[in-house]
């Protein structure tokens, strides 16, 4: 990785990113462009149902597997390598037993936990 | 990867996806989301010097290394598991001299060669 802290253009190294924090449900802002946010989040055990009434939320699997639990279809299941798009207003639930650092692309300012009536696990955004 | 072909949310495997064509500098669709398009292309060799005017634009090297040659700034090189956006309107021309697998976030209808004059390069982007 090239060392560019006075450029326009810095590199975010993934593994070193997900490497700094060890919150789970917590998303880290990596990147930010034309208003979309690519967030970095250690995902364990089951989040909480909830959607996102105007936001599309692109999930990339870098790390383990997680199950997305959709309301009223089939889970699906990404591991390392795979990505998928919830579109908006589909409700669903993240689930990764065993762990996973995920790279979500969603517009800035999107709320972690969405239209959920519980807002316990609701989490700013924080910097890497 | 889940077989969820009647979802509405369809997984995207990567290396599956790279696996699925030959062509460099011509990207494939892997998902639209908020207006904004997911495209994975080959690089290999040097590209032509372009810049987007409109456009914020994320490289996430997936397999293999890239080099964004910036204009008026030093070179940022990214391997695999690293991503930078270039911001609009700043020049740039990306090169691999061993190639290069790369995912790209940027928004729908974005060109490949954005303002540059020669347009030999310019590519549709095509479905997976």
């Amino acid at each position: 990785m090239t060392d560019s802290t006075d450029s326009a253009v810095r590199p975010v190294n993934l593994a070193d990113a997900f490497a700094s924090f060890e919150e789970t449900w917590s998303p880290r802002l990596a990147a930010e462009l034309n208003g979309q946010a690519v967030k970095l989040a250690k995902m364990e055990d089951a989040f909480v149902w909830h959607g996102h009434p105007d936001a599309d939320e692109l999930f990339l699997v870098v790390e383990g597997s997680v199950t997305l639990e959709l309301r009223g279809e089939a889970d699906v299941t990404l591991d390392a390598g795979e990505l998928a798009v919830v579109p908006r207003g589909v409700e669903h639930r993240p689930v990764s037993e065993a762990g996973a650092n995920v790279l979500l692309f969603e517009p800035s300012g999107t709320e972690n936990t969405g239209d959920a009536a519980d807002g316990e696990m609701t989490a700013d955004v924080r910097d890497l």
